[in-house]
């Protein structure tokens, strides 16, 4: 259970690392949606392992197949079927996973939940689950939001951007995925120093969803920011979210905090945006912006203390291919999800509204 | 939409701020439960307005009356029915928000969305909603964790506790809801002193869920904490959610991180716990902890700009009752979330494993 | 589990038989539908016990109150929730009940699933369940299909009408609820020999859906006619459903049974209906109707046996309040899960296409 | 919407008839059951064209692949995905339904909702999307109890068999698969003379699920039969759904019908099981068993009118392959579906019982 998101634009994916096939299964996509593998390659290429020295080694060509919904060019309103065939698996790297819990990895609460795990580069708990997200959120993207993510923070090295302004070129322009230079440059050099380190980097991903109509979301318990919220904490290795001002926030006043209305000619906007594009858990018209923290990634490569599957006290050294900071590639998955919520919220709000 | 959370144990709440009354249905409560109206007003009873001179001077007995589903003192595997009438209900009180907006409420996106409000008291947007979820979580309680929260930060006023340590009687002991008193009395001081200046404060709940075993959480969308992120994010209010090392654990490099595995007696366990109690989504037998950001309160005693019903810009200032820090009683509203996430997690995990 | 219905317009019931209430929480409500207990009320009165002596004598007036989601005579597009206050309770009548399983009931059953039961008339297993359903039904009715409802068999009597031309008025017009006067009397005189009798009958109500546009339902799982069925199995006491030519039509040949099609002015239409108006579980345009099957009340005034919750063979002899034949109050309990379904699917057809 | 069944144990299935593939995902499979494509595939290969003369001569090996989910030969409690490629695609032989909508099909329906359509081969609405739920029951049917159907009515000629003696050996000792040879032969002349005549029967498949434990089924809404009566009316073709005494049983009085219960040892049983082994939507301990209605094939080799895309009235006579009587292929259809809401509610049912 668990492999399925949203109400009315419903994604399910399925896949291990190391099996034959990883995908996604996509109901309720609209019907007349132009869609073909080339508008969902580019996002995969995005989140495909091996772009930069920054990233996991892992070579994945990650090309994706639409095996059903979609005929002539346009979708059906069918179920979209999307899969992406395992490549470069070698399962050999892996035989000490086997044996042994990686520290801060799922091997042991798998086992501990399923009596079972796949032990193979980390079966479903692998990122590379991630590629069927991506994939769907592709499809979903093609909902009119515009959704933009960047790397806001690498290790404790940040920029503050404008939400309304940073553009997907200027992202995507450095290998960091961060939209200022500068920072970029930093970061990346603080990414490189940890790998050769054989250590990690966490950071922090922003993200911005422009030009959603006032009226989105669903109270009291499907608010816009819960489902957001939901869906970011689904991701691999994700800490934690904040909308609008956020934890930042708690140090304001109401007098500083509030957004004051007032007529933009005929439409009600906000003077400030410290609600982050929602109130009340619908959407006022006003760029929707949240954070996302992830945490460094686990794998490692130095000596760490573990337990046997035999349950004896035992060390564990990194081996393998591994991201040393797992932020440019957390940019195309924030966007997925972000868009799998948008689209099912679009749906949502037709159906009441017709709008 | 949206107004029932949980796939097996779940809640639907239903009610506005002003109407006849208020309340909850919870479908998929386990059967045998011993359940009478005494187990749930205590937990009412702390949410309830009127409590302190920190809290809204709203005065409601939140009387609770559990209507069905319960039989000679247990449940029956029925729905149980609750329900709380409303009393102090002064809609005068509310005329002006029938022409403007409040900034940073939810009267423009309520109107926006569903094209119709009930402007007496905020409606369904009111806080008072959440007696509903307060009520199910009391019942939902009786799935043999623990769950303590309390009063973390109060505007810029902050406290690190231990998170296996904290209890309830430490919470309760201060109308503001932390543990440790001599922070807790310079955070009443900072709220007495919002209050009369007309102002508020927000701040931060953290909350520990202690007893959990290995296994709960069902990957990969409805992992353990990206369910307790829907349901803490679906809260009036709230700005953020962080789960373990959070926000600030993205400063720290793998090596610092990682939770290394030993074996303590027959028992996995890990030496530290940054990941906060679940990896992958699935709980690891560590105390699952978190934290919840909670905006300032939008109602303040001062004149703000906003625009009206008709379109046309002017100001409003802030009159009735209101929380000038909503955080003492967000602390059951967070308990109860927990605990509604927690049980349905349980009966979920029962299914596939019958432990 | 099991008590909601619905995937956008979603219902939920609670309450049992002798318990304080019985109601429905409607979530998922379109905003703007003129909504008082005026228009709830007659659908009740139309199911409720004691309208003639062809029914239980119990006494209810079963009066409805909206407690939440209707705001100055519109509905809201918060959850709707309906109350109905049980009163004439007598438990004394069911002590038996309390020491052994009727035949036929769901006394065992519920004993055997949780353990534990409300004996008092049934407790949820009571026929009385289904006032929330129909209250919930009036609710649905407000979306505009026309939705009539008759009976068509009791016993061995039977009578076939035109699905396209029944009206409420003749249904109304005999206590039995069958649209042929002549046919009603002898229904009429079969029900009350049954009842002098101790005996009871069963029959079929027929359910005509007019005016539902092309394009509702949502293959493969929830064609309109799989969720129809679902919907009366739902209902107690139902064993079977047919939609168009049903069981019967399994008796003719490809070329006598398809329905052909042709141009009515510029409306596709077919020259006969024995799809029943849905092909491939999307409506066609013509009129949805079907069949639905009720055994016979399995309370019955004679002697039967039976065992004991000790566990031994025994006897048991109805007594108390009961219908000898369900089929008149039947027919608005088919009516309300009919207009479930079809809101629900109006809402969900909406989400794809804006109409 | 509406291609996932289930609450627990879900199969969402995908694919059009000459699209590249077809599958099915399951979510909510338990972990640890053996499983391998030998144990799917001989399901499929029941429901598979081009078994006989009886049915369509379309040529498919129905070749089952596990793309995840399963690990070393057993579940790993991942989504199991199944998919089956396409091969006899002959796109040619449908371009008249691009231009005209055949009688019965749901070629007219799927395009007034979605405004698009899949004309090769009837594409989604195809009977062969039924090997998804064919591929995804044979996994399903790993829960224990035991699922037998047959085919007990062809146009007139019927037979009433024994539903707890029934063997699957005997069902397939001939190809219209009904248990006893000489009725077989009858109902196999009678296809035959439909087959030449370029004509289509109908018929009724009996289905009889032995050795489910008391206690099954989610009251109200879920109860198990109306979930077996949406399962069965989701099935192309289908048009009526009766448990235990069904339509029939309305003709009987209530002191005929009911089912008695005595002691049987120590085991609770009834003398008779017109309730068809459910009461008030819970299983008995009886054998469940039901029937479902399958409409002659709408395909036929006559020239019938119809209207074309262009809103014109037009003929349309069938040509290509076709099945002149689907009861023998519904047969395992009937047996999948039936064996995914046993395997739900066996699910739903541990979640709360730990049984």
């Amino acid at each position: 259970m668990g492999n399925t998101f949203g109400h009315l634009f419903r994604v399910t994916t399925w896949g291990e690392s190391h099996g034959p096939a990883i995908g996604a299964v996509i109901d309720g996509c609209p019907p007349l949606l132009p869609l073909s593998e080339a508008d969902i390659q580019p996002d995969l290429d995005r989140r495909a392992p091996g772009q930069s020295a920054l990233v996991t080694q892992r070579k994945e060509s990650d090309t994706v197949r639409i095996l059903s919904g979609v005929f002539e060019g346009k979708t059906l309103g069918t179920p979209v079927s999307l899969a992406i065939h395992n490549e470069d698996m070698r399962p050999g790297d892996y035989r000490e996973i086997q044996q042994k819990y990686r520290p801060s990895h799922a091997d042991y609460t798998y086992e501990a939940k399923y009596g079972f795990r796949d032990w193979r580069g980390g079966g479903r708990t692998s990122a590379r689950e991630t590629a069927g997200r991506v994939a769907a959120g592709a499809v979903a993207l093609r909902h009119g939001v515009e959704i933009v993510a960047w790397v806001a923070k690498v290790g404790a090295i940040l920029i503050e951007c404008d939400v309304d302004a940073v553009t997907r070129a200027q992202v995507d322009a450095t290998p960091i995925r961060c939209p200022e230079p500068d920072t970029a440059a930093r970061m990346i050099a603080a990414v490189e120093a940890a790998r050769k380190d054989g250590n990690s980097l966490g950071g922090v991903v922003t993200c911005a969803v422009r030009g959603c109509p006032p009226g989105w979301g669903e109270p009291v318990f499907d608010r816009l920011e819960a489902d957001l919220a939901k869906a970011m904490l689904s991701l691999p290795a994700s800490k934690g979210f904040e909308v609008g001002s956020g934890f930042a926030g708690t140090e304001l006043t109401g007098r500083e905090h509030n957004d004051e209305f007032y007529m933009d000619g005929d439409r009600v906007r906000t003077k400030s945006n410290r609600s982050g594009g929602v109130q009340g858990g619908i959407t006022n018209g006003e760029t929707v912006y949240f954070r996302v923290a992830f945490k460094p990634t686990a794998t490692i490569m130095s000596e760490q203390h573990t337990v046997s599957v035999d349950r004896e006290d035992t060390t564990i050294t990194g081996r393998g291919r591994h991201d040393p900071c797992v932020l440019p590639r957390a940019v195309p998955m924030v966007e997925a999800m972000a868009a799998l919520v948008m689209a099912d919220h679009a749906l949502r709000h037709h159906a009441i509204s017709g709008k």
